[in-house]
């Protein structure tokens, strides 16, 4: 499995419904991206002091099932018009593993 | 459930065998941590330019599995001894979801 994580920071003076659209947009790519095969999203919980604002944890049958992902034209459209412009900064690890 | 995404970049002139201490070490942690219900590990893949160097997804079952793990002695003294000293760059986020 290759296992796709990455997080992200909104840029200040994101409003809270545009957290919203970008969270369920996120949720609603796993029925438009068939090589999706686990993906989890979520704002952060605000446990810890620091950390990142939302995270995706997305799973994959192996590297090319990612950059399927990475290059899907609705997950593309969706980077542009909702994530790109509220975000400040991101940080992203793919791995391989069980 | 509660996820727990974290991801690092190493210091320049961490070694590979001192990478290979990092993730054998955070390997063992699920047979130290009652707490610990999945625990992904692994070194980014190199698929894309800028990415952290490991990430750990780590699964519990609410915010008290993970606050459990984040001040179990084990991982703690893993921490202080063969992570931190390697460590220039950290990301996290706690999140719920299923």
């Amino acid at each position: 499995m290759l296992r796709h994580v990455v997080m992200f920071r909104y840029a200040t003076g994101t409003s809270i419904e545009q957290r919203a659209a970008v969270i369920a947009g996120l949720r609603e790519l796993p029925a438009m991206v068939p090589e999706i095969r686990g993906y989890h999203v979520g704002e952060d919980a605000g446990l810890v002091e620091g950390n990142f604002d939302f995270a995706v944890v997305a799973e994959f049958d192996n590297a090319d099932g990612y950059r399927a992902y990475a290059a899907n034209a609705d997950h593309l459209a969706l980077i542009a018009s909702t994530i790109r412009p509220v975000i400040a900064e991101r940080a992203a690890v793919q791995f391989d593993g069980d």
